[in-house]
């Protein structure tokens, strides 16, 4: 038996318990090619959100109501009639919310772990830690000596774009919300960091704690950080949009007083998906593993057990709940 | 004698004609190393409205009280205490809104007409013309067959980058504010135009006239139009943002409702200045000259006759009076 949770009413801002349902399923018998895989992590993340509205200009298409709600996992084949894969072989799959599942052998990449862990393999040296890695180094072109500004710092990609940063020498001003949280940035090697919810507004703190300005700012909120970004750039700055995690319960337009600040700093500012990064993963995975091994950089997540709680650390997301990546043990 | 206008008051908004003074001036005699010019023509130019006020993170000096307003112009050399330049010479100068003026060697261009006109020296193939070509080109980095959207079609910069973008094989569409400019900015080979003055707004129409989406975007506005831009945007499009007419003479914040776009299709949007690309004129200069020469670019100005009328003609830009660059001829 599968215990799978299902999408049940597109949510009207911030997702209810009621928008899900738990379902317990009997699984298929395997067909020539597939194998069946038992989860041990599943991963909850915020571009989850969108997909489950109809919005237009989606760049993913929408979860289907009374579909099971799919992403990433990271579990063992438990019953395989693939030549690809054996039982006890450690996959990562795109089976979602769910603690078993019969999947297709294309769906499945097997990892040797090698020293390193199934959570690792989900978060910072997963889509989270690509994410941070090629947003700040290809998009946003950071160089070591640059200042590097990012914002929801404490979150999953935000905790490791801090330490990608800071293992390249770069000088880092992230934004948290909290005291908590705060300092848990600062424990990653943050050089500064400002809290958002204080009374000051983020534009008056960043020009306290970066008074130079920023050659990079890392997106993953919009609202008043990115224009906060604008209005305290260097020449020739670039900003990496990934996220907008405050616009994702929303429909707001965003407002920004110092967007004309982008003809007089000739700032860059590009959007980009994980997805587009794919053929320079091995690139990615060799750094990542090494800077883990070292201990340049940490694997930070914030774990949650059983697929009971699933919801609820999917709305932690927006809530501010996790430090680091959100996880689901099972 | 040379007539000169200065800068009285800093303007509030929409200049008025009490914030400037015309004053007759008796030259200073020549220094060793100085010429004195004679004016043919006279750049206005927006850039120059944000200059008239003391902004911020300004990406120039603003005008000082009392003194000339500078700018781009084309006259003639009348009197020399220099070697590198005679009477007669036609030289590009900066000395701005005034008749004559005893100006620096190091602060002259000289002209080689060849069978072009000063008014061509002084827009085309000018700042103005650079701007556009660079934009276009360096920045945007478009390519035949791609689609481009420019707003303020009918501009200096905006109708030269139509012509630019159809010399070289692009779809082009323009958008303008009225009857007769949507007219002029098709004369100008654009295959669609937008009124920005018409009922429907300028994501439905935009949608309308290139249904399959925009590559690039040449922002001369802001506002609505880069909210279109946004939202009617293909997969890894480019936006070159040259200017912000629209928000030169007020401070509101620039509303976005499409902005989260920017991920979906991996938008990359640049702010960029005319002077980053001055090592790079040569190039400009002779594919300009070609295509004037050839007839694949046409100079088009509007031509206001007189000192006297130089502030009409700085309004006329804020106000629409122009087609094509705004001149004035002495």
């Amino acid at each position: 038996m599968s215990k799978q949770w299902i999408l049940k009413n597109r949510p009207e801002g911030m997702p209810k318990d009621t928008d899900f349902e738990l379902r317990e399923v009997e699984l298929e018998e395997l067909q020539q090619g597939e194998v069946k895989i038992k989860n041990r992590y599943i991963s909850v993340d915020p571009y989850m959100r969108p997909k489950m509205s109809v919005l237009e200009g989606s760049y993913t298409e929408a979860y289907a109501i009374n579909a099971v709600i799919d992403g990433l996992a990271i579990g063992k084949v438990v019953e395989s009639r693939s030549e690809a894969f054996e039982k006890g072989d450690v996959v990562v799959n795109y089976s979602g919310w769910v603690t078993e599942a019969v999947v297709s052998e294309d769906s499945l990449t097997k990892v040797d772990l090698n020293g390193l862990t199934e959570a690792q393999y989900l978060s910072v040296l997963g889509m989270t830690g690509a994410t941070a890695y090629f947003g700040l180094l290809h998009v946003a072109a950071a160089r070591p000596g640059e200042t590097v500004f990012v914002s929801a710092a404490a979150g999953a990609v935000g905790s490791t774009v801090v330490q990608i940063a800071k293992a390249l020498g770069m000088t880092v001003i992230g934004s948290a919300g909290g005291a908590e949280k705060v300092k848990f940035v600062k424990s990653l090697g943050a050089d500064q960091v400002l809290d958002y919810k204080a009374e000051e507004d983020v534009l008056t703190q960043l020009k306290r704690l970066a008074p130079a300005g920023i050659d990079v700012y890392f997106d993953n909120v919009g609202t008043d950080h990115l224009d906060a970004a604008f209005g305290h750039a260097k020449i020739n700055a670039r900003f990496a949009i990934c996220g907008m995690i405050s616009g994702y319960n929303k429909a707001a337009a965003l407002e920004l007083k110092n967007f004309t600040q982008i003809i007089a700093k000739r700032i860059r500012v590009t959007g980009f998906l994980y997805r587009d990064f794919k053929d320079d993963l091995p690139e990615f995975h060799a750094q990542m593993s090494l800077w883990l091994k070292k201990g340049l950089v940490k694997d930070k997540y914030t774990e949650v057990a059983g697929i009971d709680n699933v919801i609820e650390a999917f709305k932690g997301l927006f809530t501010g709940d996790n430090t680091g990546k959100m996880l689901v043990r099972l």
